[in-house]
């Protein structure tokens, strides 16, 4: 095999009360991106469609990400990647780590897979830290594994993937607006209460409970931000009537995407996903702001070949 | 039926990282109580051997959880009971909670099971407001539902049990010092860092995901306190003693049970856990401190009938 086409899936991080360690995999958002063996050693980014981002390999996840890799093998060839952007920057889906991943999965796949996908989680975080200043695992490990995704430690690094339940649906509205990583950092405490972290590791801890057996209502029961939601959601503009759109329209429940601005709802089945995306695109429509929406089950399997 | 026998587990509350939310059930530590119908309505406290608590029916645990229950059936007769304690009080395995426990399983089986074990945990957690204070549900709930339970919120009340791996063994010792539950919780500190309680949620998902999946290795990894156990375990004299020695020994982890004084740790199979036992034994011996210690597989059912 010389190339490969690959489907490079969007994700959503920091899920309710799993912020920083649980995450999950979207189905039918993403990029595509096409990886080549060449005969010079090392890695060129030879075309990016749909988004204004660096040729230099250096000063491109999926470079970086892919360099992580090639050092670890060192192969007497290199590779081209072309990479065909769907995925908005800065939109709170993983934009960044869907390109990471595509790139040390096709990587691998044509070097007749050395890694397990697992242990490619350790080098798409390379490129994870150059978008964001931080080798965080919440975006890229979802989208090379599927499923959700808990990184119960990072050091060491310590990734369990957990199957979705098999009538799970995200609707994610992307509203128009930049919102600097920084800010919605910024924003954050460094100290919380002991009783709010009691009831986030509560949740957790069913939120865990409910996606191994299968529990909508318990999974809707625990989707619950007792910490980061607060301070986030006001930097995101009709976060309160987008949830609560999403929540009177039979979402299990609903949050922020990532560092925000997206906006994600879970819930079981299509036909309700979409009624969701029909009212949260309704309170938009109403303030005359510009959006996305996707609905989506969620990805079982992470980075797929073409 | 007019009278029933019944086994009342110990119970560890406190799992390292599911403070104030995780506990599990003990299979062969506990007390064991005799209840029988009685013409006179109410409740009688006839008997109890092994302690020394209060007779009157307000002032005893047991007596106050079983009214709990009374008040909401009104039949038109009554029950004694009698108590024979093993659990010492003070131990940090859920003395209270199995007397609490007992008396509404007994009460209700007597009664034709008017109600699901899992809705005698509000009435069993009023003993545990006699006994400390606060009504909590962590001791309680695994006595009652054996395996693991999980108190993902108190309001409204939501209990999950999680049955536990078929071959996890606890070891608990238990120092025979008085800690009171004032100084235990006068250590901890009412705010977190941000940093510690993503650690700890994060093992929270991993023990939760290593219990379904039965990965030993997984709830060994998990088995982190990084909030409390810092505090607290510098009131009880050897932890870290008695904690190496447990690692040492194969224990999957160790911590604190309750809120002290016992240790327990947790491992896989019965030899293992004696293995555990002797070396924590060791360890006390060398200091001549006066200890009990249990080795128990984990119980799946909670209170028995005998």
């Amino acid at each position: 095999m010389n190339e490969i086409k690959l489907f490079c899936p969007a994700t959503i991080a920091n899920l309710s009360c799993g912020f920083d360690v649980l995450g999950l995999c979207l189905d039918n958002v993403g990029d595509e991106m096409v990886i080549r063996k060449s005969a010079q050693k090392g890695i060129r980014i030879t075309k990016i469609i749909g988004a204004d981002l660096p040729l230099e390999t250096e000063n491109n996840v999926s470079g970086v990400a892919g360099l992580a890799l090639l050092e670890t093998v060192n192969p007497d060839f290199g590779f081209e990647i072309e990479i065909y952007k769907n995925i908005k920057a800065g939109s709170g889906i993983g934009s960044s780590a869907a390109s990471s991943a595509g790139a040390v999965f096709g990587i691998n796949a044509l070097l007749g897979y050395p890694y397990s996908t697992k242990d490619l989680v350790q080098f798409a975080m390379q490129g994870e830290k150059l978008a964001c200043g931080n080798a965080h695992a919440d975006n890229v490990a979802p989208a090379l594994m599927g499923g959700f995704t808990l990184v119960r430690s990072y050091s060491p690094l310590d990734i369990i993937k957990i199957e979705s339940p098999s009538e799970l649906y995200a609707t994610v509205v992307h509203p128009q607006i930049e919102l600097k990583t920084s800010d919605a950092r910024s924003v954050l405490k460094q100290t919380v209460s002991l009783k709010s972290a009691i009831m986030q590791w509560g949740n957790v801890g069913g939120l865990i409970a409910g996606l191994y057996t299968q529990d909508y209502d318990l999974i809707g029961r625990s989707l619950h931000d007792e910490i980061v939601e607060p301070l986030r959601s006001v930097l995101i503009p009709g976060f309160d009537l987008i949830k609560q759109a999403a929540l009177e329209n039979g979402a299990l429940g609903s949050g922020i995407s990532g560092s925000g601005p997206s906006i994600f709802a879970l819930s079981k089945g299509a036909a309700t996903a979409e009624k969701i995306a029909k009212a949260m695109s309704a309170v938009y429509e109403a303030i005359n702001l510009p959006y996305e929406i996707h609905v989506s089950k969620v990805n079982s399997e992470g980075v797929k070949i073409l």
